[in-house]
Order: structure tokens, then sequence, then C-alpha cells
């Protein structure tokens, strides 16, 4: 056994050596490539899938606490807005096109916090935000506190296609989409009695608290149903899209802006990975930039469109934030996750796939 | 020899499986752990290392335009700004603290855009907007579009502290940060030759261009020095923090906001990577989300922190933008990048460097 030993030893020795060169070849191709194979591609794709997921907000959404009749409407409305979005993209428009048409059917809607149904801030008015991403060359658009444009994910569209810049704010971003003809409505187009009666509870609220602390404490920011709006979609030339439109927060005060019109927390789109929308506190999807970080995990760490949510979503949990995000990846592979009861959520295939969901499982 | 393949096998098996189960350990505890170690960390370093890293801002700052007295006039502001964030570091106290402490040194001089030198919008008005983050606990803090504060870094760090809320904008901003004592100053307090100036020049470019045109040509956004102003401390404790504070671009309009006030895109601190603090044409560190980028490139591809901002200032030249970053890792490690022809920068640390600089090597 003994005059064996040196052979055992070069051949051990072989196989390690045989074994690291596999591992740094490994790591070489992987820093090279700025555009990793994502888990589950596959280079040459049969057939030019497209999709759309969009989802209603996020936040405590209990079977118990709906009626009937109230699932049917929601379930209509977002079957309206998929129907309309996958025919966009059907006819081999462009997923920008899908998303925003998708949303101008839910921020036309009084059931969801964007455009028609949005909160009403602290001095009774409403400020409404939007962001829209084209994942194909990262340009973006977006609005944050507008007061009268109907449809404020038009607005931010036009802010992508006609200035170098991402994000117009206030009665400047109002002039400005003025001169693109977006649709303006006077003040009383938003007032919905629903929103109103939320507005005057939470002053109430406001009132016997002490100075501030309405503005620190969770009630207010839990009072809404996080109604917030988004669209992700995937064209049939590969080309993702992402957008979202929301009406901010009841009574909000001092111009507080969220993640929806924010590139990166509430919205991002990036062809060699993922499209996403986000909803919920948004204060802690600016921190933890969760649009943007659930395509770095895909694109620096492989993990699915699915494995990426719930990493985002934990570390959103991990903070005391709650609320959910949909999207789907280049592959057409379709996600969702949230934290809270429930999201308005659903999604429609090229492979015929119909799904719309509110409750958790 | 024949006899023995049998042995040669088991042995070559049991090594095989042995690297294997060492790789997985690896793997597992790399997914387990969010604060993977980065390169070149050591476990327990010897030393309380701490730093200040700050920047002026990018842009065509080239010896051939520069007068001595203007380089003596920069390098003294820069040298205090460092002096002053250096000491608070040195007598134990914040990152935070020495961070803002340092903005307020360049936002109380005319020589940087930020502060009492900061540019005109098309209005002949000031808009600033700031933002600082706590590598820490992630909490982050931000004003848009402010025109009567002294010095908004202070605002930011009043949102961050005393509200849930991440980023406040225009009068509301303002009225919320009255109520927590900030100085407030009057519109000609920002009012200087210089800066007027620029604007009087930028709005006779505009007259003669078409409609828009000037909103999306690169004529008024590079008419000015990106002189935004950052820093980025590590402090005793191992606590990062990063701060930026803006006067935005000479001549805008419409409300625009851009990456300064936006965590993730000019902002970003997180104590498991590094600290950031960017300057340039503000849309293209939004749409890469430079800040945010630079950090994930750390933790998920473990890249240094000079290796991240040379990657990411690389995303941004492809897209066909320009400026640089400054930041600083847990271990005290400095780095910048810029394509720009120059950037005022400086740093200090605990070891003793001292180091300021302005164009390219």
């Amino acid at each position: 056994m003994k005059s064996h030993l040196p052979k055992l030893l070069v051949v051990s020795l072989l196989l390690i050596f045989f074994i690291n060169c596999k591992k740094s070849q490994n790591t070489e191709s992987e820093t090279q490539n700025s555009t990793p194979k994502l888990r589950g591609e596959t280079s040459e794709p049969t057939e030019k899938h497209f999709a759309i997921v969009i989802h209603g907000g996020a936040g405590t959404i209990k079977k118990a606490n709906m009626t009937s009749e109230q699932e049917t409407a929601y379930h209509e409305k977002l079957q309206e807005a998929l129907n309309i979005g996958y025919a966009v993209l059907e006819k081999g428009g462009t997923s920008l096109e899908a998303v925003q048409k998708a949303i101008n059917v839910m921020e036309d809607s009084p059931l969801f916090n964007a455009g028609k149904g949005a909160v009403f801030n602290s001095a009774g008015k409403n400020e409404l935000d939007a962001s829209i991403m084209d994942g194909k060359t990262l340009n973006s658009g977006a609005v944050a506190g507008v007061s009268h444009i109907k449809n404020p994910i038009n607005a931010a569209r036009i802010v992508m296609d006609s200035t170098r810049h991402v994000l117009l704010s206030g009665k400047g971003a109002e002039n400005f989409a003025k001169q693109y003809g977006v649709i303006l409505v006077e003040d009383d187009y938003f007032h919905t009695e629903r929103r109103y009666n939320q507005l005057l509870k939470a002053q109430k609220k406001d009132k016997v608290s002490l100075d501030h602390s309405a503005f620190n404490t969770h009630e207010l920011i839990d009072d809404h149903k996080y109604g917030t709006v988004g669209a992700v979609a995937l064209d049939k030339n590969g080309n993702i899209a992402a957008a979202t439109s929301t009406g901010g927060i009841t009574n909000k005060k001092y111009g507080r802006i969220g993640d929806s019109p924010l590139i990166g927390a509430g919205t991002y789109a990036n062809n060699n990975t993922c499209g996403v929308s986000c909803t919920g506190t948004g204060e802690y999807f600016i921190r933890t930039l969760a649009a943007h970080e659930a395509s770095n995990l895909m694109q620096y760490k492989n993990l699915s469109l699915q494995e990426s949510f719930e990493n985002v979503i934990g570390q959103i949990d991990d903070l005391g934030g709650d609320g959910g995000m949909v999207g789907l990846d280049k592959n057409a592979n379709i996600a969702w996750y949230f934290n809270t009861e429930g999201m308005y959520r659903g999604y429609k295939k090229s492979n015929g796939e119909n799904v719309i969901q509110f409750y958790k499982k």
C-alpha cells in the first residue's frame, strides 16, 4: 500500500487542479458578461411570448370585508384593464402602450387610489403621482404632485418621450403637460364621497392626536387600502415596460412624495431582467429601492423573479414596512408577492393563462 | 496497477465529495447571511478607522480655465469642509453629523451650486434639493424644490429624524421645516451676480431656440458646472452616512427634480457596503440608480468600491450621461470616479491622509 501513496497523491492533486480551473473559468465569464444568463433562460426562445400583469393596490383586503358586488366590480375592472393591455400586445403594439392603456382603465375608475379615485390631501385637494419606464432604453418619465391631470400616467409618458428629464413636479409639471394636450380636469372631478369621508375620518383622528404625531404614526398611512395601480408588460419584440400611478395617502401634508413616481423605488424595467411595479408604504420601497433591487437580485445573484420579490418584500418586512409587487421577466414568467392581507392583481399571457386574485391563498 | 484502480476511484470520489461539501456550505452561508463578506474585508479590524470624502461638483473643470486665485478659493473651502466633518468624527460624533456639517460649509459658500450659490430657475427663483441617508438603519430624508431654506441638507435631516416620510417637496416641505426651526432666508439671499448672469445667458439661448428645444438639448444642462455638493463619512462606530445638496440646473422649468434628492440615485448609504454621493446630469443617475447600483455591485458581485464606481459611470457613459461619484466603504477605503474634465473632491482619513484634487490626473 505504501508504494502507491505517491500515485494517489498525484491523482488527487490533478483532480483538485482540474476542479479549480473549472471554477475560475466560471467566475471570469460571469464578471466579463454584463448581462448574465438568467435562470431558466433559453438562448433561442421558440415562440414570441407576450404578457401583461397588473395590480390595483395591496392592503387589508380580506374576503370577510368584501361584498360579492364589490368582488365583482373589482374583478370586472381588473379584467377590463388586462384585456385592453393584452389587445395592444396581441396587435403587435409596444409594452409601453399596453401598460399605459391598462393603467388608464384603472385611473378612470373610482375603485382605485389613482386618477378618478385619488384620495384627498390635508387641504382637501388631490395630488397625484405616476411613473413609467422603458426596459429597452431605460428611458423614464414621471410626475409628482399634479392636481388637474385626468391620467397622470399619460403625463409621465410625455415627460419620458418629449424631454430629457425624468421627474417633473407640481404646478410646473401641469404647465408642461398642458402644452402636450393632456386632458385637464377641474378639482371636483376627483371628488368622490368615499375618499372625502376617508379624509374627514383621518382629520378627526389628526385633531385629537399630538402635533405632528399623525404624521409620525402608522394610523394615517394604514388607513387606506394602498390602492395604487400598476402594470408591467412584455411585448412581441421582447421589450418590457413598467408603470405605476397613485393618488398618494389620505390627509397627506407637506408635499410628501412616495415611491410611485420614483424610478427604482415604485417602478423599474430592464429588458435584461424584468419589469416591476410596487404598492405599499412607499417610504420602505424608497429606502430599499425595491423595484431596482429585485432587478439586481436577478442580474447579479441569479435569483428567479419570484425569489427576488420574496427577498425584497422580506427586506421591507424587516424594516417594518408592508405592501406588494408584481412583475414579469423577459421570458414572460409572472411573479407577485406581498406581506399584506391581500393585493388586487391579475395577469394575462399569450399561452392563454388569465388569472385574477385578491386574497392570500 | 489494475488492482489499485478501485482504491484510486474511492479516494477520488471522496475528494470530490469533500470539495463539493465545502462549496455548498459556502453557498449556503452566503445565501443566509444578508451581509456577505466584501473583498478585502478582515473579520476583526485592528483599529477603528474613520474618514470623510466630499465633492463640490463635476464638469468642465480644467486647469486652463482656472486662475490661481480660484484654485486657492476652492482648495481652501474644500479643506474647511473636510476639517469640520473630520473634527466631528475625531470627537466620536456620528457620520450623519459629519456629512451634514461638511455640506453646510459648502452650502454657505457661493462657490458651489448648493445653498448660497444655487443657480436660478427660469422664473428667476431658486429651487434647492437635498438628501441624507443613514447607512445603519437605511433611514433617509430629503427635500425637493425648496426656495427659502438656507441649508436644505438640514431640512432633509429633519425629515429623516422627525417624520415617517422620506421626501417632502415644495412649499409643503418649507412649511414643515419651519416648524422645526430651520434658518429661513429671503429670495435675495441666493442672489449672486455669477448665477444671475448664467441665467441671462441661458435665457438668451432659450429665446432663439425652438419651442421646448432648450428643454431637450444638451445646452442648458451642460452650461453649468454641476456644482452639486456631497459628503460621505464613516465614524468610529462603523456607521456610514451619505448626503447631497444642490441648486439644480440654470433656467430650469416645470418643477424638474434631479437625482440629488432621490435616495438610490444621487445618495445612498448602507453599513454593509458603502456610502455614495453623486453629481452630474441627474437624469442618467436616476435611470441607472447610480448610488444604489454601486452598493449592489459590491454586495452581490463582490466588486471593490472603486470597481463599482467605474462600472456605474461606464453605464452612465453608455447612455450618454456624464458626472461623477465619491464614496467610502466600511473599511474606510475611499473611491471616486468621473467621466467629466474634472471634479472638485477631497478626503481626510484617520490614518493621516488628506487629499484634495480638481482635475483628471
